[in-house]
């Protein structure tokens, strides 16, 4: 029985110091929240994170964007503007086991909370950047986005219609698929600085990140001479026909099944036969090899296709994939979304948010002896700004009403 | 200056037994590699890694595939179906403190791998496993690839043009994207277990994994109560026009610019609108608004076509990242495979394999104070069995020779 409040504690007693906004960086750091971190994210006291307003139709509330990205942590606001408040960053840096920023190029060595600086106030820091171009780029000055990091580092031209234009892949592969390798390099080096005492600056471009994720396009590449195609809904390095999406009933955009025969199972085509009652196109000389049917494969999809257009892709999903053979339903955010098998594995949670009311929360998708990390909601601007300086820094009732008096600690949101 | 020979080492005494195949899992433990752990691939001795020959024309050698998953990991051949083999790979298990597979559901158990056998022999093991569906699920008995989890877990319905069918993005995501949240996973709990002395088995499916990467389109459908669009190269959340690919001469199949103008900095339409010297759209009502913008985003992506079809693209990205407004140019596989700035900043480092040869091999894209990991090429099948099983077993000469014979361990490749 999966426990209804597991967190799995892999970080306890570590401390995040998160000055990220947005979702590269933020995506890092809500990782390092679920697995048990205490996450301090530092926001300015005016708007905080611009990440909670992004797509959101009420101006000063949060949007679940940002619920997204910034569960588990806590919201601390400091004017960086004013000496005092850029003090107690550093303070909180000297406390701090990692600190972790995706500002625009020179940004945060502006601020004077560069690397050189927290380096000195604390050598065991673990000290990650996420910025758009890696360092010594000819472009590591320049901003970028998701969109910017796909189209340069060649997650675009190798996906959408072979005859058409490229196309974005939907996932935002730029910030969270570049949070994700940052994560990694952050939980290594602290493993590293357990014993040595001594921190790291880990630094990353978007751009490159791509790269790590379409290894198998360079493969090809490397092979070909030339640029790996785009394929549609196939398999950029080819295949073994039929791997492709076919159409169901009733006819939506997303009613498709997705069926793939591996060339490493020679089982999966003779079974899909059975399965269609086809099982003629064994020793049909079109279809009776790997090679006749990369020849006929238009041929053979339409033949499929008769079959799947004739179920609703849930259907075709179960009675394909229960013969063994890869099969897949495609579904869209909407299903996913409504499908009680994710709450009921834990996968998506429902929690109250203050603003944006009952939410489903998508949890880290891997589970610990069974359990799933349950997620706590994110929180508003600057709410635990006056608990995580007692907490870190031991100030007191009175410290911290001057200081808010004084607007060096927040929130002190705009109208 | 950036040492060419560096090594991260923060895993540095870290044994991992990886029982890994294809893609999903190879990642997981070539990142480890990577990072200064001992990754023992067990295959095998027949053909070793359906990965090897993985699009590989020449059938008995590797495919460059197989590389960019596998450097830097030493290659055992064991026959787990001798019961001597078996023994050998749980006294390899008792080492370890890391073990990882990607099996079909239900395999490794049936080997006499599974969590409760190893956990016995090993308390304070990390054992890892990657499926193609979450445990619980309706599916979790199914097979998966790559596009069987991009299909199921909603990546494919957000991908594609909005009038056209569903599209596969091109990166792996299912594979290496599922690989990189294991690997956090694992790095987190190998921390844990350093004071606990207690290991974890941690599951993850594909189809769950996909969920991570597109919270944006999830945190769309919350508010729309609909599935969140395709977009072509667009921003399935919306956005600031303009935001879209725009094309360039010489007019290739990948000569497009990304031009983004961020919402939250309104300075880059104003900027943009002087680099393309047209600053009278500034004050055109057609144009002078977000909501303007939106209203007639097809007329302005023309005008902005007209610039930049005189320019190929990356003067395109030059001149209008210059201007501090987010650009990329599309670059595809063969430009970036070729572009010396990658080789230049050791982000592709170019290496030599006994059976592929000169290979340009794709490194872990974060630095470490600057400085990027180096790349071994990948191991031969079996390539270290004798000197892991002295290292890791202290194996006598005799022993190997002995075993080796009888073919308890390999490699003993099928012609």
């Amino acid at each position: 029985m999966a426990d209804p409040n597991f967190m799995p504690g892999c970080l306890t007693g570590v401390k995040v110091l998160d000055c990220t906004q947005f979702e590269a960086g933020t995506s890092c750091t809500q990782v390092l929240a679920w697995l048990g971190a205490d996450v301090c994210k530092i926001e300015n006291p005016a708007t905080g994170d611009p990440g909670r307003r992004v797509g959101s139709s009420k101006p000063h509330k949060d949007d679940p964007y940002f619920l997204m990205y910034n569960s588990n942590k806590r919201s601390v606001c400091v004017n960086l503007k004013d000496p005092r408040g850029l003090q107690i960053v550093k303070d909180l840096a000297a406390k701090a086991d990692v600190f972790m920023e995706n500002f625009a190029p020179g940004a945060i060595e502006r601020l004077g909370l560069g690397y050189d600086v927290l380096s000195k106030i604390n050598p065991k820091i673990v000290y990650g950047q996420v910025k758009g171009f890696g360092e010594g780029s000819p472009f590591s000055k320049n901003l970028a986005f998701d969109m910017i990091a796909q189209a340069a580092g060649g997650t675009m031209s190798i996906t959408g219609d072979p005859k058409g234009p490229p196309v974005k892949p939907g996932p935002t592969l730029g910030d969270t698929g570049t949070g994700m390798l940052m994560c990694i390099s952050i939980l290594a080096s602290l493993y590293k600085a357990r014993d040595t005492g001594k921190g790291v600056r880990l630094n990353i471009g978007m751009q490159d990140a791509m790269l790590h994720y379409i290894r198998n396009s360079f493969a090809v590449t490397h092979k070909s001479h030339e640029a790996a195609p785009r394929a549609g809904a196939g398999s950029i390095s080819g295949g073994n026909p039929p791997c492709n999406i076919f159409p169901c009933k009733p006819g939506g955009p997303n009613d498709f099944v997705y069926i793939y025969t591996s060339r490493a199972n020679p089982n999966h085509w003779t079974k899909l036969c059975e399965v269609i009652e086809r099982k003629d196109l064994m020793t049909n000389p079109k279809f009776a090899t790997r090679e006749a049917r990369v020849q006929n494969e238009l041929e053979l999809e339409e033949i499929i296709a008769q079959w799947t257009r004739q179920r609703d892709k849930y259907e075709a999903m179960r009675l394909v994939g229960a013969a063994g053979i890869p099969a897949g339903a495609v579904r869209d955010t909407a299903e996913l979304y409504a499908d009680p098998d994710f709450v009921n594995r834990r996968m998506m949670q429902p929690i109250q948010h203050p603003e944006v009311g009952a939410f489903k929360a998508i949890t880290w998708p891997v589970s610990f002896d069974g359990n799933k990390v349950t997620v706590k909601p994110a929180p508003l601007l600057g709410a635990n700004t006056d608990q995580t300086l007692k907490d870190w820094l031991g100030f007191s009732d009175g410290d911290l009403s001057k200081l808010t008096a004084e607007k060096v600690i927040g929130p002190n949101m705009v109208a």
